[in-house]
C-alpha cells in the first residue's frame, strides 16, 4: 500500500494532454500563471505547480480530480492566495485549481439565516450580496479571502468572540474527493445528530481531504447596537486582564484585538497616525436587540481598574471604522519597523488565563533574541500573532527567528495551548503536530489515507512525508 | 480485508477468562446485569452483552478493549441507558462496558470557562459541582445522561439555541481506539487550525470509532436576567411562527420548547394540571449583563400579533421550575393518553422556515394513520420529537407506525432537514442514512473502516451489516 503522506511519481505531461483536450485555454502551463500560483501571502519559499486549471464549476473540479487521479498528479486547490503557512504552494508539483471564478452566491435564505455560496466567494463579495437583508457573514481574518479557502484553513480573525470561527459557521460543504466523487456534507438544519460530521472533517482539512467547491454558512443579525473603543495600557498584563475579565462577565464582546507597543509603531508609520506607543486594546460589542448603556458604564469603569492610560470611544461608523482599519492594516504595517525584510508570521492560541503570561515571556523571548517582531492578537479567543521580520539573506538571523518559533510553539503546548489558532498547519507548524497531538496523529494519518491512498490531495501539507513524524511523547500518553 | 460493518465470529468465553483475570468481580456475566444493560429508553428490543465490565479508569478501558480486540469481541460503551435509538442494545452481543462509576471531575477552571470530567459523570453531578462558581453547563437533553454518552450521542435539548449543542461545547476527548490505544483530541484552546478536528469526528459517532473516557468541556456564565413564559396559542403555526420571528431578531433566546395539543393532555394526566388543550410554547430568555425589561415589552407585543390566547410570565424561579418540569416530564407522561402502550419515540430537524409546515404535514398524516402521537419539540432549533404510542402486541399498528415514521423522516428531507436531530441513528435511523448522506455515508463507512478494521466497536450501529445501504440515489449527485 502506498503511503498517503508521500506522493507517487507521475507523468504531468499526459495529464496535460487530457487536462487540455477537455478544458482549452482554462487549462495553462504558462510559466507566469504558474509563478502566480506558487505561493501564498507566508514566509515559505515559492512551488510553483505544473499547471493551472481555471474551474468554472463542480463538475470542473470532478472532471480535473478523477484526470489527476488517474495520473496520479498531486491536486492543490487556490482561492485568493492569501493563505499564511504555505497551504497553496505546490511543493509536489502538479495541478492547481483555481477557484476563483467560482465565486456565485447559489441561495440566500434569510429568514433560516444561511446562505449557499461557491468555494471561490470572497466574504466581501458575499457580505455585499446581503446587503439590504439586515444579515451578514462575521468571519473575518483580515484578508478577502475566499470563502471555501476560510474553510479549508478552519479561518477565524476578529468577531469569533461573539460568532464563532468557520468551524462554527460552516454548516454544509460540497467536496471532491480524491476519486472525483462529488459529496455533499451537513446541511441546512441547525442541528442533527445523523452519522459523522464529515463537515467538520473537511474544514480545517487545508485540501488534503478534498477540495470544497460549496459551502453553507450560518448568518447573523447585522447588531443594533455597537459599542467600540481603543484603550491605551502600560503594559500587556493590564491589557489582556481587561479583555479577560469582559469575556467573563458574559458581555457581548464581538472584538478585542490587541496590538503591542511596536505593532502601534508601524502602524504609526504606515497610517501617519501618532498613537501612544503602548500596548493597545480595540474593543467592540454589539447586541442585536439590548442598548449597550450599562455596558458602556461598566465597561469604562473595568478601564479604570485596569488602569487605562486613555480611553478612545468611537461614536461613530466612521471613528469605528477608522480603528478597525488600523487593526487590518497590522500585516501590511508591520514590515516597515524594518526595511527590507520579510516577515515570518506565526500564531498559536492558548486558554485566556495564560495569555498574558505567554505574551509576556514571548516578549521577554524577544528582547533576549534581539529579533523584532510585533505582537497582534485576537486576544479575546486567546489568540495572537508575531510577525518576526527577518533579512532574507541572513542565514543566522533566519536561524535564529526559527529557534524563537520553536520556543513559542512548545510554550503554547505548555500553557496548554495549539500550535496554530488561525493559519492552519501547511508547511511551516508540520514539524509540531506530533507534540501537539500525540496518538491522534496517527488517527489524521489513518484518515489521510483512507480518503485519499494515493497522496494526491494538496501533498505536502499537515503530514511531513514518509512517517518523519516520529513516535509518540512519552508525556502524551494517559494514565 | 474483513468489513468494518459486520463483526466478525468471536470466542467470548476465551475473552471473558482473560477479563475475569484481569478485572476480578468487576467483570461479570451474571443474567440480571446482562439484561440491565440489554436496553436504552428506546422503542427497539432488548439485546444483552455477554458480559458486562464496570470500569473504575481510562486504563480499565483501554486495556478491556485491548482483551476484546484480541478475541474479536465487540465492545459497547454504555452509560446511563438513557438513549432512544437502540445506541447500547448489543445487538451483536460482546461486552458492555459500564463507565457510570467513572464520575470524576478532574479539573474545573474557572477563568478559562473549561472544565474536564470522566465520562461517565452526568450533567447533574457536574452542575451541583458547579455551583458556586457562577458558571454552568446547559446543554440539557431531558434526561441525566452521562456526558460521555452526550457527547457519543450529539445530544442537544433545551438551550441549545442560545449555548449549542454538544458539538459545540465539546472542546477535547480522550477517546479509546479499537486496538487499545489512548488519543487525546482537542485542548483547552478557544480555537485552534491544527490538523484535522478529531473532537468534532469522535463526537456524535456513537461509540463506533472509539470510546469517549472523559471529555473537556466549555462552561458558561450563568444568567444573571431570565425571563420564562408559557403561551397558548390558536394553532401550531403561529405558535411557532412567533418562535421564528424571536429568533430572526436575535433576542438571547435559551429555549424556546413547543408541546400539541396531546402533549399538553398527557402532561395535564401526569401532572394533575388544567391546562388550555391548545399548542402551548414554553419559553425562556438569558441574559448575563443587561435586564430584559425592552425585550420583554417586545416579547408581549408579538405575541399580540401571533394571537396567543394566553401568556403565563414566570416571575420566578420556582414557577420557572414549574415551566421546565412540565416540558421534562413529557416523555414520562406521554403514555398516560393510551394505557399499555409503547412509544415509539423519534425526532427530525429541519430549517426553521419549514417548521411550521413539516409539523402540520405530520399532524394531518397522524389523523389519516389513527395513530395517536403527540409532538415537542425544540422548535427555535427545527427539532421537534414524536411519541407515536403503539400497542406492543399489534403487528398491524406497528408496521402502520413504522410507515409513518418513515414518512416523516422522508418530509424532514424533503425540507433539508435532517433524519435525527438529537437522538442519533443507533439502529432506528440506519436505513435512512444513505438517503440524507449520498456518497457522504461511504466516507463514512472508510473512516469506520480505517479506525475499526474488525468491526468490533459497537457494532451494527449507524451502519447497516455488508453494505445494505444500497447505493447512492441520483438525486444526490450534484451537476
Amino acid at each position: 500500500m502506498s503511503d498517503a503522506s508521500t506522493p507517487c511519481p507521475f507523468d504531468f505531461d499526459a495529464a496535460a494532454q487530457v487536462l487540455e483536450a477537455r478544458f482549452g485555454a482554462r487549462f495553462t502551463t504558462a510559466s507566469g500563471v504558474r509563478a502566480h500560483h506558487a505561493q501564498d501571502e507566508g514566509w515559505h519559499p515559492p512551488a510553483a505547480p505544473d499547471g493551472v486549471l481555471f474551474a468554472a464549476s463542480t463538475a470542473d473540479v470532478a472532471e480535473a480530480v478523477r484526470i489527476c487521479a488517474r495520473f496520479n498528479v498531486p491536486v492543490i486547490p487556490y482561492g485568493t492566495g492569501s493563505a499564511m503557512e504555505g497551504s497553496i504552494n505546490a511543493v509536489h508539483g502538479g495541478l492547481t485549481i483555481d477557484l476563483s471564478a467560482m465565486n456565485s452566491i447559489l441561495s440566500v435564505n434569510p429568514s433560516d439565516m444561511d446562505c449557499t455560496v461557491q468555494a471561490g466567494c470572497t466574504r466581501s463579495i458575499l457580505n455585499t450580496h446581503l446587503r439590504d437583508t439586515g444579515l451578514g457573514f462575521p468571519v473575518d481574518p483580515g484578508a478577502d479571502a475566499t470563502l471555501g479557502g476560510m474553510a479549508a484553513t478552519r479561518a477565524s480573525g476578529t468577531m469569533t468572540l461573539r460568532y464563532g470561527s468557520m468551524r462554527d459557521n460552516v454548516i454544509g460543504l460540497e467536496v471532491i474527493l480524491a476519486d472525483g466523487t462529488i459529496v455533499q456534507t451537513g446541511g441546512r438544519a441547525r442541528k442533527s445528530s445523523s452519522g459523522y460530521d464529515l463537515t467538520k472533517l473537511f474544514v480545517g482539512s487545508e485540501g488534503t481531504l478534498g477540495i470544497i467547491t460549496a459551502l453553507t454558512l450560518r448568518l447573523h443579525p447585522l447588531p443594533e447596537h455597537i459599542l467600540a473603543l481603543r484603550a491605551v495600557f502600560d503594559d500587556s498584563g493590564a491589557a489582556i486582564g481587561f479583555v479577560v475579565l469582559l469575556m467573563q462577565l458574559g458581555y457581548p464582546v464581538a472584538r478585542a484585538e490587541f496590538m503591542d507597543e511596536l505593532a502601534i509603531e508601524a502602524a504609526n508609520r504606515y497610517e501617519k497616525l501618532d498613537y501612544e506607543l503602548r500596548p493597545t486594546i480595540f474593543l467592540e460589542l454589539h447586541s442585536t436587540t439590548s442598548p449597550l448603556d450599562e455596558a458602556r458604564e461598566a465597561i469604562l469603569d473595568s478601564l479604570k481598574e485596569y488602569r487605562a492610560r486613555s480611553v478612545h470611544l468611537a461614536e461613530t461608523a466612521e471613528q469605528r471604522s477608522r480603528i478597525w482599519k488600523t487593526r487590518h492594516n497590522a500585516a501590511h504595517a508591520e514590515p516597515l519597523l524594518r526595511p527590507g525584510t520579510r516577515a515570518m508570521v506565526t500564531d498559536v492560541c492558548v486558554p485566556l488565563s495564560h495569555l498574558a503570561a505567554c505574551i509576556t515571556e514571548t516578549q521577554q523571548d524577544l528582547r533576549a533574541t534581539g529579533l523584532c517582531a510585533p505582537i497582534v492578537g485576537h486576544v479575546g479567543d486567546g489568540n495572537f500573532h508575531l510577525a518576526i521580520l527577518i533579512d532574507p539573506d541572513s542565514p543566522s538571523e533566519i536561524a535564529e527567528a526559527e529557534r524563537l518559533h520553536a520556543r513559542l510553539v512548545q510554550r503554547a503546548l505548555d500553557y496548554g495551548g495549539t500550535i496554530s489558532g488561525e493559519h492552519g498547519i501547511g508547511l511551516g507548524k508540520r514539524q509540531f503536530l506530533r507534540a501537539e497531538h500525540g496518538t491522534g496523529l496517527d488517527v489524521m494519518g489513518r484518515i489521510k489515507q483512507a480518503l485519499d491512498p494515493h497522496g494526491i490531495m494538496n501533498p505536502g501539507k499537515i503530514f511531513l512525508p514518509n512517517g518523519k513524524h516520529g513516535t509518540v511523547p512519552a508525556s502524551t500518553r494517559a494514565d
